[in-house]
């Protein structure tokens, strides 16, 4: 009964836990910025307010990969799910005009793997480094008989900021305003349950199998990085040129516009204004889903929606490219009508 | 091969998600301030900076609450876990001077149950009533075939603020300093994965069964809420009382308080100074575990420690009452030395 127990008996490795945790250090670095003020070590990070603005209001978002963990899981490649993590949190804060100041992670696992742990925070500081945004902190939990073997769990969290009188909340939103949408990569991070059920299940495909219609592996395919709009929305904020502004995430276009127009507006959006990308079609036909589910669990290749005053519509699509393209308008009444496409 | 499928046949549930978001409307309005921006809803919460700092500085942490959670699944208690994370994260940021502005949670499970959804998050907008700190959203992840039934996952993100001038960061510590320890109430929330396997399985002990040495179950004494030290700590920030604060966590007494001394400085405590609660003692004998090891893993009592000035420790000790007590001092060198004690 009393044999002596130790910590690391248990399935807790505290050296590994500190190694993984020094390993880190450069990776935050890397990723810090003139308002940083703390490194490695410190019990929270430190991070000074900006001094530019005269009401600062912070923004802040919480999110995980969701399943899409399941597909790094699958192919051992675990550089992407810390972007898709980081720009997925980004958009989100995005949409109501706040540029990212800091993130933190938290990446919870069954037994401490060194090299997957730096691949994952190296995906996560990346990510942060396109998106001018801290590194502040995080935590890296081992919680053994939690995850099985070789899986992990990976939430992140930013806090971004934004001057209180340009806040983007939708209040400027009339009636005939152009709704513009940008392009997604792919999947971004939603319906992989759903997706991963159809591929693997379905399809009968492995991440290394070709994937129809692509020149790429599955695996490749399903792991494309959600992509941050930060960039290609930024010089248009700063114009004043975006009435309001929708990720479309979980729940689809339909899911995620009405959260950011006024109440007694809605939106009408013609589905044949767009080519839906190649990989939603395969998932439609390989799981014989039908299109209005596609519709609420999908991006369907949108990946944001901007609401825009018509006279500001051709400006506004050129400045995007080839990125965007115009897909509908705001109508009177309520939620999303999808009109037209396939 | 192409029976239609439908993202609820692949196992998750969109209704039952939006239900169980809809649920936690009142919790986070509950636990809102007037620098909240935003309600349910937003793809960010918006807080403004408050107004009363003339150069503040965001404080910042990323915490989870480990393998207690099994024990909350044992027990089928799910109001404490989030209390727990709330009060973890607050602490970690109260060491370096800050109060809690505003919190989010990441909860992540296999199928929503509803119940559990607003159990856990309930406890989180409690403990976050209780620290003055906003709720301002958080992220319900649905992730079938992730985790098992029953079981989720949780983790938390605070921004707090200190005044820069005011920052805690141990640079006023000298030689000499008085060493106070803060009361914890139990285990709070780290080595529970050795804890569980010595009460557990060494021990023999189910979640109803009494706890040797306590009048109540081993469920409800692993289960004690972590302390958050706030209300009686910030009054003695206020008056400037404090020179360097380690929130004594996964690493124990001397993996933590290190980390707020300056460099060249190390402790010494001496740790006949107080009583090894019962359940760390039943913990020890129960698993046979060597008390280096005991000091290295768990709190043993101390959930956080103050360097004060020799001239202040009387006030200090006087202020916090019977919660705190002289534990060591501040001395040349480096790390901590544990002298005395059984």
């Amino acid at each position: 009964m009393n044999d002596p127990l130790t910590y690391r008996d248990a399935g807790v490795d505290l050296d590994a836990a500190d190694r993984a945790k020094r390993s880190l250090g450069p990776l935050l670095d890397a990723a810090s910025d003139e308002n940083t003020l703390s490194g490695l070590g410190a019990f929270g990070g430190l991070y000074a307010v900006p001094r530019d603005l005269a009401e600062p209001v912070l923004v802040s978002s919480a999110d995980g990969v969701g399943t899409k963990l399941k597909v790094a899981f699958l192919t051992g490649r675990h550089d992407t799910v810390g972007r898709d993590l980081v720009n997925h949190c980004v958009n989100d804060i995005l949409v109501q005009g706040a540029r990212p100041l800091f993130f933190l992670d938290y990446l919870a696992t069954g037994e401490m793997d060194e090299g997957v742990v730096s691949q994952v925070v190296g995906g996560v500081a990346a990510a942060c480094r396109e998106n001018a945004c801290a590194l502040l902190g995080g935590e890296t939990a081992q919680m053994p008989d939690f995850y099985a073997p070789g899986e992990y769990d990976l939430a992140g969290f930013v806090v971004g900021v934004v001057e209180r009188a340009r806040l983007v909340d939708g209040s400027a939103v009339r009636p005939g305003d152009r709704l513009v949408a940008l392009r997604s990569s792919g999947l971004h991070t939603n319906g992989f349950t759903l997706a991963r059920t159809i591929v693997f299940d379905r399809m009968g495909l492995g991440v290394d199998d070709g994937f129809p219609g692509e020149g790429a592996s599955a695996g490749d395919v399903l792991l494309r990085v959600h992509r941050s709009y930060l960039a290609p929305v930024w010089p248009l904020l700063e114009r004043g040129h975006v009435r309001a502004m929708a990720h479309v995430t979980g729940g689809g276009i339909a899911g995620n516009l009405p959260r950011v127009l006024p109440d007694g507006l809605g939106a009408r959006i013609d589905c044949g204004s767009w080519r839906v990308p190649n990989v939603f079609r395969q998932l439609a036909e390989g799981g014989g889903v039908a299109l209005p589910e596609m519709y609420r669990v999908f991006n369907m290749g949108v990946g944001m929606i901007l609401a825009v005053s018509p006279s500001r519509e051709a400006e506004v699509l050129r400045a995007l490219g080839d990125e965007a393209w115009s897909v509908g308008e705001v109508v009177d009444g309520e939620g999303v009508e999808l009109v037209g496409g396939e």
